[in-house]
């Protein structure tokens, strides 16, 4: 039987149809005339649930949110024009942390291209350094819907699996872009073959390495395991514990992983290695022989500078082959899902009995720094800005996401954040570690989330991300967001510019002086200054009652906050040279 | 005499101290570390006037408002990572528009990337598709100081005059960046031949078309002069009406140019002609048979329909030869500075007396037009979106600045925006022609001019720059803003996906549903609801004493809005079709 349709329509029904199929579920869209189209075939599929936006660029950081807490491919939308720019920040961030997104831009077709055409921009591959995959889908044509199925069958493998981050198409349309605008006439029969159901099988062609030979390298050797950012398997972290036990190998967490946090947490994870590798007589006297790394490289500078001077053999691990080296000290790569390599590795691993006391000794090292953090931390000293991070974590309940702000936050992080039993998920922005987005990604997560989320931020990434907001207020997504304001980047005052007073202050610290309450009631929200620790407990509690966005914003001192981060690295040093002078003599 | 210095700050200070030289005055600055040698420089020479932003993408628009204010080229600083990617929307309307900006991102060396190195991201010709040069400027190097100076002579003069427009200078440096921290010793005899003051000239190589021939093209024909956007010389306007006067072409004037307005004004120049082609015997009739483009394309479908349905030889002329043509129905492209080709073309063209009544026929079809306008604005109609902009343009003082925003508040402006003699500068972001970063670039011209300005924006454009009234509160920047708010984008409603109900209000229009008020009141600004046009005199008035930020919401109904604007259309078109129906009796 003919059936009219409309070309763009069927077009785009036969891309989102295969998306479905394949298993994309969440859509960003922000509106425009010529991706009509596409939002229309969109929403008129069921099986998708959409999400607005007006600022585009909150709509890419909201989708890379889902993306990292779904694991799954997201699908963003815009129309044609500066919209598509507008994506490009978060798209960095996908593709540096590998998170899959599939982004839909409509386009004016060829022909209007360099001619003054109105809202058209030079499309093609315009995120040509940071995308996975790019495709221009070409005009409409009824007699290539072939073609348009694949792209979508492509664009997804690629983005979730082959080679696993963002993918761009781009969708050239000619008017009419209304379903009853009929353009053609068709058999209905012949386009059946286009909407059926099929799987699509990657084939793996796994090749494992020679795991006995790693094994036997690894044999009676001192060895690290540095454990960076997210991402891993379900299963993952019990392989890892089981791998460190055999190997007497101690686990570096970073701060940026959520590995410090659940009920595989034991002795072995290593929480306080930022300060434990400030002491000059343990880097001399305790040098590894092997360093596994999984995941990205480490946040802390001081622990980066360790790996640089070290002479151990650094084996990187991740599922890509990713070079994430920036010390340049790797003498091999293994390209194979971290999960995969623990399960192998402990088959052929022999029990590396002869290390244990090397292991120990990190662990001691480690209990040495824990109890004098305790005892620093126990001191009231509000609003000492590490305190912070480790009174939220000591507050906030089983099964809660945390959300970790660039920049200062995440270092304040790193090196504070004790390792608890508690299941507790990591979550940052650490690919490009910009400040912007941040909101939008963590009101993302939250909203894909049953437990509740916490972000912890400065005031530069609240401020630079206050759009995001808005999805909070659309979509009535419950968050906790401690703000720390220390009234402009807290970060700067750790680096050698701080002491250029005169173009230190306006240039750097950028203080925004601005009352944050009545933007964030504008958005619904409640806003509290939080003046005390009790206050602070209490405010959280509540504010997982509320089932609002909630912004505890804690004003504090850049400076001071330094002095006492410096204050404690001292001491505690100090009490870790003592222990390792005692053991040594 | 050997003096000690650090070769990231010397060899930004040749650059700087060089952009200094040629003209350069403002910079816009986003805090970074990686960025400090920059930040720095720049800062310690007082021959720059520095604003500094959290938001990069506020700062990119805010530097566009700059450059098209003063028609200066414009300096942007960011650090490493997606701070770049942030400038991208602003960069490309940039280009579009040809309004010179020198983007000037730091970056981490070359042997950093691709290593999973902190906030490190490929930067390399990052805007590639939409860039009028770009250049690595390599690491610092004492040795290659005449290559820095070179590097900042080529991208002022491309940006300023060469190829107009956006150009990007990617400058990688390694630590340290403090003056104080000493990489090098050097002669200081041997860098001074570095700062010294040289003029750049560029080579003119002016090549004048043969006026004999277009002069003898145009004799007595009948011809339409069509103006579209700004960027023209002073004396422009003067020339075009001389050689209207003297051709006998009637001038269109484009809503988006400032050429509606100013003491050259005078019958000659026609301000309705989106409603005159509206009218199917005035199309049928009066066909001209040459169309003298120029700058950029109409802004109104209706006149692009027009054009591209007429036969008419069509000239268009600009200063780089840009085929702004999106009808395709150019028979020629001039590539010439228009006041010099009306100068040239005054010499040689005849008196065009055959011509008169062509010319007259336009003029009195603007004026019946014109008649009605006058009419049916008088009604009440509150709060008849099209009026706002008929109530603003009588209310605004002389010599006043106007920004016009995207999408609906340009388009209501090209089509009722009446000309007068009142000096008024039209801005628009029409390059790209998109909804970001419209208050940014509005509060830029806002700081560059003694008048004051005003801004009229829709809802959706308003709230995606929120961030950019952080520009008015820091820098005390006073600017009355217009704001139609037909809680979402009532643009949509022109469109024929209005029809699909199920779909539409939730996907296209996108209401906000947000109070503004408290938003506002947070960056220090007033802000007031308006409910009737005594009211809106009033408080456009006050607003003017305030020297604040004002915000005069008027809540419209897209819908009602446009059924009036039809409803003029058809009145007006009658009263036309019987003017020209008598005339032709």
């Amino acid at each position: 039987m003919k059936i009219k349709i409309n070309r763009n329509i069927l077009w785009c029904d036969v891309f989102t149809n295969r998306l479905s199929q394949l298993g994309v579920k969440d859509v960003c869209i922000s509106a425009g005339s010529r991706s009509t189209p596409l939002t229309l075939s969109f929403n008129m599929n069921k099986n998708f649930s959409i999400y607005r936006f007006v600022d585009e660029r909150s709509s890419a950081f909201f989708a890379l949110g889902m993306a990292k807490k779904t694991r799954n491919p997201i699908a963003i939308i815009t129309t044609s024009g500066t919209a598509v720019a507008e994506l490009y920040p978060a798209i960095i961030e996908a593709y540096y942390q590998r998170i899959p997104l599939i982004i839909c831009t409509a386009d004016r077709p060829n022909y209007l291209k360099n001619i003054g055409a109105n809202q058209t921009i030079n499309q093609n591959n315009i995120y040509s350094n940071h995308i996975r995959f790019f495709s221009d889908a070409g005009l409409p044509d009824i007699n290539k819907l072939g073609i348009i199925r694949k792209i979508a069958e492509d664009a997804f493998i690629i983005a979730n699996q082959k080679n696993r981050g963002p993918v761009h198409i781009n969708f050239p349309f000619e008017k009419p872009f209304e379903p009853d605008s009929f353009t053609d006439s068709i058999n209905e029969n012949s386009i059946k073959k286009y909407f059926l159901s099929a799987k699509v099988q990657l084939k793996d062609n796994l090749k494992l390495p020679d795991f006995d030979l790693i094994a036997k390298n690894l044999d009676n050797k001192k060895g690290i395991i540095l454990v960076g950012s997210n991402g891993f398997d379900k299963d993952f972290p019990d392989l890892l514990m089981r791998l460190s036990n055999k190997l007497n190998f101690p686990i570096v967490v970073d701060g940026a992983s959520s590995l410090r946090f659940g009920k595989h947490v034991n002795k072995n994870i290593i929480d306080n290695f930022t300060t434990i590798v400030r002491s000059k007589i343990f880097v001399e006297n305790f040098q590894p022989e092997v360093i596994l790394q999984f995941g990205a490289a480490p946040t802390s500078n001081v622990v980066l500078e360790y790996f640089k001077n070290s002479t151990a053999q650094k084996i990187i691990v991740n599922q890509f082959g990713d070079l994430l080296d920036p010390s340049r000290t790797a003498n091999k790569i293994i390209k194979i899902k971290p999960s995969i390599f623990c399960t192998e590795l402990l088959k052929k691993a022999g029990n590396n009995l002869s290390q244990k006391s090397w292991k120990n000794f990190f662990i001691h090292s480690n209990e040495v720094i824990e109890k004098e953090k305790e005892k620093f931390f126990s001191k009231n000293n509000f609003p000492f800005e590490s305190k912070i991070i480790y009174e939220l974590l000591r507050n906030i309940p089983n099964k809660s996401n945390l959300f970790v702000s660039n920049s200062l936050p995440i270092r304040d992080f790193d090196f504070f954040a004790s390792k608890s039993k508690k299941e507790i998920k990591i979550f940052t922005n650490r690919g490009a570690s910009g400040i912007d987005g941040i909101n939008s990604t963590a009101l993302a997560i939250a909203h894909k989330s049953n437990g509740p989320t916490f972000l912890v931020t400065g005031d530069l990434a609240f401020f630079h991300d206050l759009n995001g907001l808005f999805a909070s207020y659309k979509y009535k997504i419950p968050i906790t967001i401690v703000l720390i304001n220390n009234n402009g980047g807290g970060i700067f005052e750790s680096l050698p510019i701080s002491n250029y007073k005169e173009y230190f202050e306006e240039n750097f610290l950028m203080p925004l002086n601005l009352n944050f309450k009545k933007i964030v009631e504008s958005y619904n929200g409640i806003h509290k200054v939080i003046k005390n620790w009790k206050r602070f407990t209490l405010e959280l509690n509540n504010s997982q009652q509320s089932g609002k966005l909630t912004v505890l914003e804690i004003k504090t001192d850049a400076k001071k906050s330094k002095d006492l981060r410096n204050n404690f690295w001292h001491i505690a040093v100090e009490h870790l040279n003592n222990y390792i002078n005692e053991i040594k003599s």
